[in-house]
């Protein structure tokens, strides 16, 4: 049996809980808090514990030690931690897509080791249990000495697609082994449920905003995006969805209910309820993406869309690579009633997925060491934005507002109103800081004065200079703008 | 050292040498070897290795001993190895492609073991170097715990691309890193390929006959296929391509100039710069498939037509698949002057490509242990495809032709006018034997009576068995037809 991640230590446990208090805003800047010993009593830890959360905490910035009077939750800039602007509740018209700057500059950071990597979403290699994924795949890969001389023809193989099964359950979703088909990641499933419901010049409905990465695709496809507004609090705007659907009829909807990619949104069981009834109404067919679903910081999991899914209209898309191993590419798709069609366009796409990473993730799943790992991991993602916010609160400029997300590793900035985030980006990427700009994630080029900031990796003065640099940088936008400048509500959709 | 592939032994090579002189037809049906003790002096090699030699071709069923006399070569029906027709100089017009229901009934065979696999072009493990590569797998993921935590952005793994370089220059390919992209095989460097030279409406020149996987991936794309003659000797017809692109003006051109699939043709050098030429008079580019490339009978390599591409408009595609581990899913792309659109491409299609297979991939042939392997799946290759040959001279009614491939591992065999291809597959698989049926290489459904065989697994008693089961069916269809049936010259076509 390979080694599996440690469970987590005591303090660990306590310091992430303290943390996301603070994050939720249930701890206040400047609060006390409790003492070393009421608190080692209340949770019946030892007092060694408690000190070591505690230095933890302070490490991480999030509380400061006042000698004779205790700990405290960090003050913050009164105005820093605003949430962001809620979205006009409309619509846009259907527009060619284009976002291909922004992102090549983005993709070319994130090749460069040199570069500190608050762009890409990508996860810090030390918090996967990469090592211990390794170990299987090597013992794999002695012991079925054929493994990989066949093509795993579509639907892919099927011990892992009965791991997905099992953990459908986990989801709330019924699904059986036959309802997946493995993908080389979750853009390869997102590729194919969009060719599965759509045709080129087709309109499809997607958030706004919405990740980078599937505009482009959209661009390429030749499709045209509908933008749905994504309210900061409750996810995409059904009412909005609704509109777009009676008026201008998009062929398809491409959305991401749990963990939204930039806002970290999730809807509510009753929102994705009439999400899916919404499509069922309009007959359109509702591509998920859920590749953050195991990421809440709570340890929650919400269902996906699927698990509401009663006529096999949902095209449900995910992986591990924000779990377990991006480089493995290892994804899936639950295609409901477009099965046959995704099986086919899999097998001309790319054939099959590659055999061996498929049979380490299955086995991966089934040793039971996803769990304990996943449990890990939101803590410390848990405690990587929260930092991160406190950082974000120290060095951008007042007006600045900052998404609280439930969980995942993106923070979602709106910066005073007239900031250029493009701008920032080409000077940040001068000073060796990459950045996520607003426009991006949107078909329109709107979002114009947005940044996404990654939180994949562990807090450092390396990522404190970073900050420092992007929120001077940003400072400087807005002195531009000046102090009085144009207050336009909304400018950030 | 992870241990390779041993050196062929000499009678191995002897028997290969034969059998490919009697798939050339420098010995013929009926013809005497020269005596043991001869050909033990005129090679150098014992007594022993000839008669071991002489031994395995006639388990072959190449040969034949005859008491008191000596070897000789199986006596084969006289009508039965007549080449493929030619084709009818002309390219069709522009064809919307459907070819799905003989796929499908092919995938499906492909993923039951009970079913004889002479349908899709897939090797026996056994000739695989897998157990090596494998090994060298597991020792990587031991050695590099961290290997597969990030995603190998595009263009892909540098040190396989490397290696791709170093091939480049035996291919005669003047190729850097840099002008690769490594993809998920083959297939994804294709669909790259297309989408970055097409919009879907397009029209492109193919061969005919061509590759379903290929067919199929168009008619998903929304292109159309204007079809090019294939000629059963020298290749792509290339008057019919210049006429077709001065009437049609097809958007790109896509064809396998070495070891074409399934007629096994090699364009030669002058025939390759000519179309090289074309694509430039007319401005369009060409995609190249060249995954059998290495697979030449005789050991030679021929160019691919991207060595003779003088401003980038060859997109040339390659892979491992059949020749090392079509599990492992590595392949490769080198697109010219679409390099950065195909870049892109890839990004949004699978974001990278696995980590841990194209390291394993790289070191196996950075080892040497690449060319010792070919060297052998070459001459195992040669005899199977002989072997097949002969299976279908005894078995297949008179008047079918069979080609004579100087390199890959498929047959292409033309019945007798109006036998119907499509009902022995459907009778086949009731048999449970798969067999590629013509009209899924056109699409226009042509080839209504050819077959692919696939030779890619050592001869056996249950391949001949079904060899036999296909000569039946073939010969109750022609007899359906009478003997004094419709003669159609050109009918294949």
């Amino acid at each position: 049996m390979p080694h599996m991640a440690d469970a987590p230590h005591l303090y660990e446990q306590l310091a992430a809980d303290i943390a996301g208090a603070i994050t939720r805003g249930a701890l206040r800047a400047g609060e006390r808090l409790p003492s070393v010993r009421r608190l080692s009593e209340q949770r019946g830890v030892s007092v060694a514990t408690v000190l070591t959360a505690y230095l933890a905490l302070e490490n991480q910035g999030l509380i400061e030690t006042r000698p004779k009077s205790g700990h405290f939750v960090r003050v913050r800039r009164a105005s820093a931690l605003l949430g962001p602007t809620e979205p006009r509740s409309r619509a846009g018209a259907p527009a060619r897509v284009t976002v291909g700057t922004g992102v090549a500059a983005l993709l070319a950071a994130m090749r460069d080791p040199a570069i500190v990597p608050l762009g890409a979403a990508t996860l810090s290699p030390e918090l996967l249990p990469i090592a211990a994924l390794n170990r299987m795949m090597a013992a794999i890969c002695k012991e079925m000495s054929t493994a990989g001389a066949s093509y795993d023809a579509p639907p892919g193989l099927p011990t892992l697609r009965r791991q997905l099964a099992r953990r459908a359950v986990t989801w709330g979703a019924e699904l059986g082994e036959a309802d997946f088909i493995t993908t080389v990641g979750a853009m390869e499933a997102l590729h194919i449920a969009l060719r599965a419901t759509t045709r080129p010049g087709d309109a499809i409905a997607v958030e706004s905003p919405t990740y980078f990465g599937v505009l482009q695709l959209i661009e390429e496809m030749g499709l045209r995006a509908i933008e749905i507004p994504v309210h900061p609090v409750s996810g995409l705007d059904l009412d909005a969805l609704d509109e777009a659907l009676r008026t201008q009829r998009p062929r398809a909807i491409l959305c991401v209910p749990n963990l939204h990619n930039p806002l970290a949104t999730v809807m509510s069981d009753d929102a994705k309820q009439r999400l899916w009834r919404l499509g069922q109404r309009h007959d359109v067919p509702i591509i998920e993406d859920d590749i953050h679903g195991d990421l809440m910081h709570d340890g929650t999991r919400p269902r996906p869309l699927k698990a509401f899914d009663r006529d096999g209209r949902v095209l449900l898309c995910g992986s591990v690579s924000k779990t377990l191993a991006p480089g493995y590419r290892v994804g899936w798709l639950a295609a409901g009633r477009y099965q046959d069609a995704a099986e086919r366009l899999k097998f001309s796409q790319s054939v099959a997925t590659p055999t061996l990473p498929q049979m380490a993730v299955a086995e991966f799943l089934a040793s039971g060491g996803y769990d304990r790992h996943l449990r890990r991991l939101r803590r410390q993602l848990s405690a990587q934005v929260a930092r991160m916010r406190e950082a974000v609160a120290h060095s951008f400029p007042p007006g600045t507002r900052v998404s609280a997300p439930a969980g995942g590793f993106v923070l979602w900035l709106e910066l005073p109103a007239g900031c250029d985030a493009l701008a920032i980006q080409a000077r940040a990427l001068e000073h060796g800081v990459a950045v996520a700009p607003g426009p991006i994630f949107s078909a329109r080029g709107r979002f114009g004065s947005c940044l996404r900031l990654s939180c994949g990796f562990p807090w450092s003065p390396r990522l404190q200079a970073a900050v420092d640099t992007l929120g001077a940088l940003a400072a400087a936008e807005a002195g531009r703008i000046g102090p009085g400048g144009r207050s336009r509500p909304g400018a950030a959709n």
